[in-house]
């Protein structure tokens, strides 16, 4: 029988997300190129214990159908956050639970995109929500990257040609490339939004990844109604529980639901109300603390083996998060380096999807959260290895 | 500021599923618009043994990434009971794990849906069906429905002349209506959609819920390769936990898994072990069994109510399901009625979303999952009182 499928699946481009996960499965190969935080620092007992206090108190509820809109308690817990932590002004009412922040991805280009709308990302961009956004069939149009965040006298020139539907930016530690945006930048970048009215969606998946503990503002403070911000708790509490959010000025939470309700009707409830349980049961803080020590540590082992082993490779030195991007000289190409990284039994992510205009072939991105310091020596000897074999294009 | 949406938010219907829900919340109220399985029949015990034995066991692995395609033992368990209960040939590589099957209904359409692409329903036909095609934009043209299923005239002319992208329907205990298809209906449908090549959707959400536990065989039986099916564990064992499938043909599931992908990634990995533990360990059979003894009493029940107190109302006598749908004579319209059951504290659900085409304003559907036998006869005799001083159109 002969199927036929719709055309947006046509503007696709090929995924890595799924071949990444496989990949990850794999206990032979070290991977750097996937972004799983670490399995040891995910706090089992303490997940267990909530679970256990849920069910003893609210497991039919926890067990039953719900609203669309998240459960309350939850959506109070990460509205208070973002009110003392980041001092914006944040309710509940703004805030939707979703299938971890990749959902927030996709249901936002649903209701902003219409074929052939301009969608607006840095350059490296991150690659899941590249995937997202195409299946809408938008034009996105990049800006790239400096240490200090977009380029904004492109970023400028984007808002204020093209009327993206929203610029999509990632301003703490940025998938792939680990770099944060500056306090100016920012700024500057919400100054830009509100004159042309653009939406700056703000995917904060890593801003709890500080090393230092520190809270970055977020352009979102700067330009509330131009805001919409994603959150997860993927990268610190679990991410096989799928919690993300999303935090929206009102028109576009209004929107948001009617799309959330015909995609999958609501939030998962068990999932929700025992994440609430861990949150306010257990030292949150104190568990953050000591992810952002391991990552931190995990970091600079990784740009210290970078420099020692591969000198001639420029690479990023993040601050936060879960990634670095890698460059490479003399037209080294990131695909070869690929293949001769899995003949040594070590993966890196080429860069070239990470780039939604092309380009990016001497890149790679680094994971530095997900394999443990003996790793991190091995598998980057290894790279080294893979890295003298590996041609030009 | 002005925003701008995305023109195919101007194709979704008015939501009716965020009202329900938020009805069913209201403790004043005796409902029969929702669709919640019995909050009682929930095995909150046996749920919570399941996942402390997951926690014990394989905590870490529930708490962080996996792959698309939803945890292997529990795709293995359904494609088992596939087998064993209808005789199919299916396998785990033909069933990817989703939100609920409301997600199968996103993104089925998002594969196979063009703007304008004809999408054939019966008539009445499940509302969260037509709310989730909706945003992608198709002429969703209907079969009226007879006590025996569609009509197989307009359903045979619906397939040869309109090249629908897919034909959807819900062959067991139908929502709203809870008619099912006649065996022989079942066979000319498959018979129509291998000649045409038209895919048939069928959403099996009830199938498990026949009242004398005998099981109908599905379309997809007699036409393999035109079948996709949709599952729940929603009706059966818990709505929270989100946890449905699709069963399809290879091609499908391929192009599944990248829209799937860029969704929410994957889902939920706790929820997914969660239940195949419990289904393991458990007596499902049992359950089941308890589950439908308790949904036929309410059911008769109901029927015999209707038939005493408002009987010059027409109802179906459904043989499994959660719902059943009732037809008033003399141009009574069902909004007034709703609004006059408000009154009374007691909520039916108006036909009218279920009629992708227009019409259904003398039909109102009645879940009697929800409620127990007292709630039963109080709300019913709430019922009547309404009826009694609701309008005409």
């Amino acid at each position: 029988m002969d199927y036929h499928f719709a055309r947006r699946l046509d503007a696709a481009p090929e995924s890595f997300l799924g071949r990444l996960f496989a990949l990850s499965r794999d206990p032979e190969i070290i991977s750097f190129a996937g972004g799983l935080p670490m399995t040891s620092l995910i706090d089992v007992a303490g997940i267990r214990d909530a679970a256990a206090a849920v069910f003893a108190d609210e497991g039919e509820t926890a067990l039953q159908y719900t609203t669309t809109d998240g459960y309350l308690p939850l959506r109070e817990y990460i509205a208070a956050r973002y009110r003392s932590r980041l001092g914006l002004s944040a309710t509940a009412d703004e805030i939707r639970i979703t299938n971890g922040s990749q959902q927030c991805l996709d249901l936002t280009a649903k209701i902003l995109v219409d074929p052939c709308t301009v969608v607006g990302m840095e350059r490296p961009g991150y690659l899941g929500a590249i995937e997202a956004f195409s299946y809408y069939q938008p034009r996105i149009k990049t800006v790239p990257m400096t240490e200090e965040g977009p380029e904004i006298n492109a970023f400028s020139t984007l808002c204020r040609e093209e009327e993206p539907a929203f610029f999509y930016g990632i301003p703490n530690f940025q998938n792939p490339s680990g770099t944060s945006y500056s306090d100016a930048i920012r700024r500057e970048c919400a100054k830009c939004c509100r004159e042309t009215e653009t939406i700056f969606y703000e995917d904060d998946a890593f801003g709890e990844l500080a090393f230092d503990g520190r809270p970055r503002m977020p352009v979102k403070a700067f330009a509330p109604e131009c805001g919409v911000m994603s959150g997860s708790f993927s990268k610190t509490v679990s991410p096989g529980m799928r919690i993300g959010w999303i935090y929206a000025p009102g028109p576009i939470i209004e929107k948001f639901d009617a799309v959330r309700q015909a995609a999958d009707l609501h939030p998962n409830v068990l999932s929700q109300t025992i994440m609430h349980r861990y949150l306010t049961t257990h030292d949150y803080e104190g568990h953050l603390s000591r992810v952002r020590r391991v990552y931190e540590t995990n970091c600079r082992q990784m740009c210290d083996l970078l420099d020692d082993l591969l000198p001639d490779v420029f690479h990023t030195t993040p601050e936060g998060g879960m990634f670095m991007l890698a460059t490479m000289p003399d037209g080294k190409d990131s695909m070869a380096l690929f293949d001769a990284c899995l003949k040594e039994s070590v993966a890196v992510l080429p860069g070239v999807p990470f780039y939604a205009e092309g380009g990016g072939h001497d890149t790679f991105r680094l994971n530095f959260s997900t394999a443990n310091e003996e790793m991190i020596t091995e598998g980057m000897n290894r790279l080294a290895q893979a890295y003298r074999h590996c041609g030009c294009r």
